[in-house]
């Protein structure tokens, strides 16, 4: 009936269920043959402040619908250090990214019982919070994330080996107060950044090893371990190398790094 | 019906269907409900040699069998290079791992017909080949491979400075030949080796951006121009550095790091 359609199944099936934008409100597109005959495709959108899935089913659905919603169009950017004081950095500085609701989670406004563990030293402390993607009913998706106190890291290039002590606070007592809390050991933990991150206040993610989080792939998340001996090695790693990141063809970052020739 | 299946699947659906081992062979688990009342559970193997998809539909499936396909015990590794040399390297001795079909490869007994680029120097050249998974009908989850012409390199843990010529061949005319035989540039492709990789004979993974592919995840992809630029630092960064991985409760390489005290 749909033989294009079928031929991506069979040979993709997996791969279709798998796409995720890795944002938390982007439509996933899920693909799912019922019968040689019926092809249905659904955008589910994942509220995360009700832990609601809304769905659309298009049933059937044509090859404009699939083309639709496959392409992706995204591109690796390798950020040099240059690139980063030149483009990425005034580009952040111009928006406004609100982040008051960190900063209410680190006031106790906010969220104060959800809170996991807490250092309060105003350096090397953090909070930790269960990411709002969990719903903490079961282990196996299980998410929390680690906010820090200080307010002068905005990610993964502002780190040198002086927050060292903070990070290494927040892999020894998140894994601590997780094993405690819930019983998973830190070697079933992946515990990383993302670089870009989706707001500019460092903070770490939790996931269970065996879950398929949305932004653990090799071009947006970055071991914690590695990048606490990344600045063993070299204090200023971060200030050094070229970090890869992509962008959707709908990003502003995009548009700045085409503007300087960059892409 | 089965409301316990039925709550997986409100709470986690596309992360059900995304859960993937990471190897070849291994079942992939769906899970998809194809109306309120029906769970359709798949077990799929793929068979890299013949692209062929096997699949069991277990229907309606009950709880234990949702649970014995869920639980995969997974470990995070953190392997030093002291535990390089003592368990990991000694255990890769040890194993009859054959690599004799990418020799076949290499010397043209074998898929001469698929090779999509050759460089020949034996020290820096490498072979550029379609990998298995891909059918090569469609791009969007093309996936090609490089083999290395020497012989002498298992993996990331024996790179130095000295192959830096090498990995620079591999990033810059494995991005040529892909753009010019299919239309696909750098900026949409993740260049990656894995560690653990499946066979130790180096070689470098290239997939479509926008394609979730198996092993892209930060516990196992590392990016080519990552591992390049972590060389011009430190020309023995990969003889230094703790690198972390996962493995599965059934893999060999667990045990011996049990038994050496390290997990």
């Amino acid at each position: 009936m749909y033989p294009s359609v079928l031929g991506l199944l069979s040979s993709g099936l997996n791969t279709l269920m798998a796409r995720s934008s890795g944002k938390g409100e982007v439509p996933t597109l899920i693909l799912s043959a019922c019968s040689r005959e019926v092809i249905r495709v659904s955008f589910l959108r994942r509220d995360a402040a009700s832990q609601e899935i809304k769905t659309t089913v298009v049933y059937p659905a044509t090859e404009k619908h699939l083309q639709k919603y496959l392409r992706q169009e995204v591109h690796l950017i390798r950020e040099s250090w240059e690139d980063y004081k030149n483009i990425t950095l005034p580009f952040i500085q111009s928006q406004s990214f609100s982040i008051q609701w960190v900063y209410n989670i680190l006031e106790k406004k906010a969220e104060a019982d959800r809170i996991i563990h807490e250092n309060q030293d105003p350096s090397n402390g953090f909070v930790l919070v269960p990411d709002f993607k969990w719903n903490q009913n079961q282990l196996y998706d299980l998410y929390l994330i680690a906010l820090i106190q200080r307010r002068d890291v905005k990610s993964l290039r502002d780190l040198t080996g002086e927050h060292l002590p903070l990070l290494k606070n927040i892999l020894q007592e998140g894994k601590e107060a997780i094993v405690k809390r819930f019983g998973v050991p830190g070697s079933q933990l992946r515990i990383y950044l993302h670089y870009q991150p989706s707001y500019y206040h460092l903070h770490v993610h939790f996931t269970a090893l065996g879950y398929d989080a949305p932004g653990t792939s090799v071009e947006r998340a970055h071991l914690l371990a590695d990048v606490i001996d990344n600045l063993v090695l070299d204090s200023s790693y971060y200030q050094k190398r070229a970090l890869t990141f992509a962008l959707r063809a709908d990003e502003p970052l995009l548009k700045k790094f085409q503007e300087a020739g960059r892409v």
